[in-house]
């Protein structure tokens, strides 16, 4: 038994996000399916951490153990022949025996696009579509009081830590920031970790502020009650992408 | 009773083609169901042609008859209300009597596009994934070769005229031009008509041309003699979009 570390890609418009699901449309699903056929045992594939339906990533990172004989190339080559076009297998690479998706994971970098006034066909299942002007100035004042090490228990939806995951609602969000080219927002995240639905929370928060409807001042002051309010959306999942996972 | 033209965008991974299917998952089956909620009776509308399954637009033209007094834009608006993602209203606007999307047509304007080498999930639905390097300038010598008016009976799936669609085969290509940039190629087509499956014929000539299989002199050849040869792939439809059609 070998362990192998995996990066891949997905477009999560028509699956029912990672995790494995009863109905078989998640990713977990379909790669787990396609390990099956090649390696003749049901496998198991572990996540840096699970996404949403309608969630998409470029570099999502998982592990699994197999008894295969043929090196990462052919491990590749044979998963890719096997997979639905909206999951794409990045790279295969042996692992060490300690390696572990999620639990060695050390950081996390999201994207989330927002498309400014109305969108084609072609960019609606990729961003989220705000078609009221937003104040680019105000979500920067925002990000900034948002970055850094707080608590973020009100701007997620944490309901108790997973398992091996650090217990408690600190986090490192070492940048939080917002780009924008033409009709698109791009706003990305960085952390040594997020709590459910955070960076979606935290994107709520900064529309919230561009629309005028939250303070850096208030911001500061939930990140002190760490209640969460009615003020902060959680954004919705289509416009998130998760870009890299970082290891030692 | 007024006629109304509208653009319209659409995605068409998820969608049977343009035309009315019995599974009702067509896009002028959406766009004819959101019509009937609006005006209570059913209304059929008329495209500038039909895009196979899997073909995307971005200025599909089409055209309707109702009995609407609000205007075009609270028309625009009603319609956008009630369609599903992937489809885009682009514009409404009032029509005369005479006017027909696909009869009054002058022209038309597709892009192709390629994707060279592996491509994410994102590209994925959107271009035809070439694996194989491709020699830019035989590509390009073969679309001179192509472009002007010509019989193109051997670069189609023609199977006899659409009722009040210009007779024969031949048509006027104004231009085939093949673009360049990162690993996209951009292959736009301009004519004043095209036969069935013609854009996608001219597409696989052209691959065929660049993976050194097909030679100018042969093309010139097909041209003549107007007989389809396995040599001519039909590129698959995900690649393709409808750019625009042109009226007086």
């Amino acid at each position: 038994m070998r362990r192998w570390k995996c990066i891949c890609a997905y477009d999560g418009t028509g699956h029912s996000g990672w995790q494995s699901q009863p109905a078989g449309d998640s990713i977990q699903d379909a790669i787990e399916a396609r390990l099956a056929e090649m390696l003749g045992v049901k496998t198991r594939i572990h996540a840096s951490g699970r996404t949403d339906a309608g969630v998409h990533a470029s570099g999502q990172v998982f592990h699994f153990d197999a008894d295969w004989r043929h090196g990462p190339d052919k491990l590749a080559a044979g998963l890719r022949g096997g997979l639905v076009r909206s999951i794409q297998i990045v790279s295969v690479r042996a692992a060490s025996p300690g390696f572990h998706a999620r639990f060695s994971a050390k950081g996390k970098t999201y994207e989330y696009r927002i498309h400014l006034g109305d969108a084609d066909p072609f960019t609606r299942p990729y961003a989220w579509v705000i078609l009221k002007p937003l104040d680019l100035e105000a979500m920067r004042a925002a990000a900034r009081v948002l970055q850094g090490r707080h608590d973020f228990k009100a701007f997620s939806a944490f309901n108790g830590a997973e398992p091996g995951e650090a217990a408690g609602t600190v986090r490192d969000l070492r940048s939080l920031e917002v780009r924008k080219r033409g009709k698109t927002l791009r706003i990305t995240a960085e952390a040594d970790g997020f709590l459910y639905k955070m960076v979606r929370s935290l994107v709520g928060a900064l529309v919230a502020a561009g629309e005028g409807k939250l303070t850096p001042a208030e911001i500061a002051a939930y990140l002190q009650t760490k209640v969460r309010t009615e003020k902060i959306q959680t954004a919705p999942p289509q416009g998130l992408f998760l870009r890299q996972v970082r290891y030692r």
